[in-house]
């Protein structure tokens, strides 16, 4: 069992660290908030004043942040995560940040002999809860290695993507195609509906078909189609607005620094960045089916 | 066992007659391309010298033709099968035609109290052959359930989408969506490949998270990720981009008459347009990857 | 001056019927609506009772009808206004239509010796009714030479696009380039404006740099920059969001007949159907630029 | 008449340098290659072998640089040129770059009391040589007013477009609108060359329309249609197509830190991108209308 420092405690970073409780292993936590801290304490976590203290007995290191400066900010420098941990440590960063930064950062850490995966996670609140999140990783193979075997204290299906940056690009790619067949599908549910079809034939039908997709399958946009769907519970998130928007957002970026062409995916950001403003930000992502309807 | 007549016999007609004559059925064809006749009546169907002739014996009609003019010139009017049919004949239209038509055609055989369905077919040559094929049924429940003893001959899946028209809008509906999903797993896995990322290890890892689509999972467009698909094989079809850009067609132009809003459908048409007026009509839709590659 | 047979009175052609008169024209109206033939009798015209009335004592005929249907309805078959009228009789259909019409049309009157010009206008009720209408016309030269002394009393510039059928081209050409620079303009307007940018100084800018174009020349969709523009007066029309889209969907139409990859239109027509389903329908086009903007 | 530091001696700073010599300024210029200064040397500029040793006899600095983080690393730091500039000296960066790096070297200055204008310009190598360029400044008035003098010896439209970073934003609106109405008028002359109209006169016509803007006006991408333009000369550039990708990321990258929606300039940049990456970088950006023909 590893020694974790686990740093940031949100609505993903809480329900993780606990779940690393329960694998057995030992945990120390610090987040900024105090009563953040306090609800993994209770399930069995040791708290710490500061990610450096935390990171004294760590041999296995764990961010959840929000952007790519924070990572920056806390790993780098004289004063950085990297520069101060044990000879040995694992650092495993779960936010989903620019590849750029996560490439930076990672080499800052080999500079040293340390390895270390970006690796953003996929699932969701209710995925960290239940220990089910995916983790796309970049980093080397015996780092790969090494971090599973934590990482699987929080998720099930743990890839290795390439080195490092590559757990990154693969997240960006997975939610911009997310992105596109969501709207694809809404868009191909909605002209049937204008046509007079039952959403729910027309999903069934497509189901069996080359339309198969994700949203399809597991999230149909529709509201009534699939009952445990956000459609279904007034497009209650689930995965908001703003949070595809700052995937997409992220796989935008990376598409203008390696010039790639991506005309659906950059349709797409613009469609939700048009519906995000319009007051629609914290709903599901499969409100975007609204777009396509009349009033 | 049905008696049927089937008039077209192209390289999806040839195929499906020859199968229902292989299920028992018996088959009276029709082609004005006498050597598209010989190779079926060679299987064990007999030969007519027009459509009215076929249709004089038969209680089943099938018809696959190219496009709506086709089908309306065929049937309607006075000397049109509806007007020339005997009672109780049921119609299958087969071809991939605008939902207009269908309607249009479905109308005048409900009016003489002939059931007709428009049964447009999804899966190719080799699904023809294969008699696996899809069906996706407009029409009404009684027409439906006696079609459906017919179409069994020629395929697996046999959907009733609706009333008249309704088999129409969940082709266009599917394969629609088929080119949005098509086209963004094309620019996802380049993304990918831009930033250093195997392929294979990309789509392995979308397959098993939210970017699961029908694309990635059976046809995958990156040359080598998939040994089967046309993308490792030049590109030869499989799915004509010419074929796609039809369907797209046929979608794009309900779209008007519905006034539906459809902007990923509409700029996945423009760009199969566009890379089939550069000499790429004929090879496979999944080569559309290459407008994102560099040369 | 000719004698005109003019039919079709709604809000284009009343005015463009008695600025004809004006223009010492003998003008006979037919219109299904008796209220609008009196109102341009009331100004010098003489009412007839059908259109083929009307068509007797004409050397001219000018229609303004919604749609290709109803042209071809009005002009083709044994008692269409081809088949009916006197030899020399030059035919203006000002309809906005889709140019397969258009051509056929030409070509039944070219059949009968008759020269006819497809002659779309372009400038709005306030250009009706002011006579400085453009018109966008199809037909052979000499057809072109007749109709523009009979146009040239509804209208100030009189083009000739080339044989039947290209002046409506030219007109959906126009038309779907309009609708390209006016959303484009509303998005770059928007985007100075996220950037704290004035507006109207971003617009004197552009103007006079190469993003100058019609949009921001005349009809600047931002509210304040114009005082005269609609934006300026609560997107009251002006240009209606639904012609936009009739004209789009009729550019669209055409795109798919001749293959044509028309990305940015397509993109623009599915931009104009989502913003018209939600109650938008009947104002200015311009006020696309909310779509941008946050609430 | 100023005392004139000059650093960057590319295509665009060279005869821009020189021009402000031919105005009767003094100037002092530092390239990192000795051949650029020497070029301007001969017109009548000094040379200096660093950029502070150009920066201790000026009042006036300009600077023509290839991207935001050179800018940063010249202008900030404790040996940068805000830090090592004389009281009262101004600073006009010339240089295209990210709106975020203008405002912060801009803040910088006024932090030590020195007015900065960011100032890119619009125009290309032939306005650069004959004096004609245009200038889009960001900064305070009293900047502005200081500024302008010395900017009128190289351009003749100098637009005051705001604060710190305006400059840069209306250049990135104006060349995202330039890019969207050539990508539109590259669309509508082909959908009516596909249609059989004569581009010339298809041009003529929406010139005189409410199609009209800049690229008809000036920059047709027809070939034939204008003599004096890059499509009628083979598409030598001109403004090259990586020079329009590379301010179209510019626009992309601000929509995404201002959460903007701009469907229509991101679907132009997947566009020039796809272009570009099929052997097109240095060819004209006018010849994107070959995506839309066959071959």
């Amino acid at each position: 069992m590893a020694n974790v420092a686990f740093i940031g405690l949100g609505n993903m970073g809480g329900p993780m660290a606990a779940n690393l409780v329960k694998a057995g292993h030992s945990v120390t936590v610090f987040d900024l908030v105090e009563a953040a801290m306090d609800a993994v304490v209770a399930q069995g976590a040791k708290k710490s004043s500061s990610a450096l203290e935390a990171l004294a007995s760590a041999d296995t290191v764990i961010t959840m942040l929000p952007a790519g400066k924070h990572v920056a900010g806390l790993y780098l420098g004289d004063e950085g995560l990297i520069a101060k941990a044990n000879p040995g440590t694992v650092f495993l960063d779960c936010s989903t940040i620019d590849a750029d930064t996560a490439r930076k950062v990672g080499a800052a850490a080999a500079e040293r002999g340390l390895e270390m995966l970006d690796s953003p996670v996929s699932g969701g609140v209710k995925a960290a809860q239940a220990g089910t999140l995916a983790f796309m990783c970049g980093g080397t193979a015996a780092g790969f290695e090494k971090g599973k075997l934590v990482l699987e204290g929080m998720g099930k299906n743990i890839f290795h993507a390439g080195d490092h940056g590559a757990g990154q690009i693969a997240k960006i790619c997975n939610n911009m195609l997310l992105a596109i067949h969501m709207v694809g599908t809404a868009e191909a549910l909605q002209l049937g509906a204008n046509n007079g079809l039952d959403p729910k034939v027309l999903s069934e039908i497509m189901l069996k078909s080359s339309g198969r997709n994700w949203s399809l399958e597991v999230y149909n946009p529709y509201p009534g189609v699939m009952e445990t769907a956000p459609a279904s519970n007034d497009y209650k998130p689930g995965f908001m607005v703003q949070l595809m928007l700052k995937d997409l957002g992220l796989a935008m970026e990376n598409s203008l620094s390696t010039q790639s062409s991506v005309p659906m995916g950059a349709l797409a950001r613009s469609l939700y960045a048009s519906f995000s403003a319009k007051g629609n930000a914290t709903r599901d992502f499969s409100a975007i089916l609204e777009m396509f309807q009349g009033e």
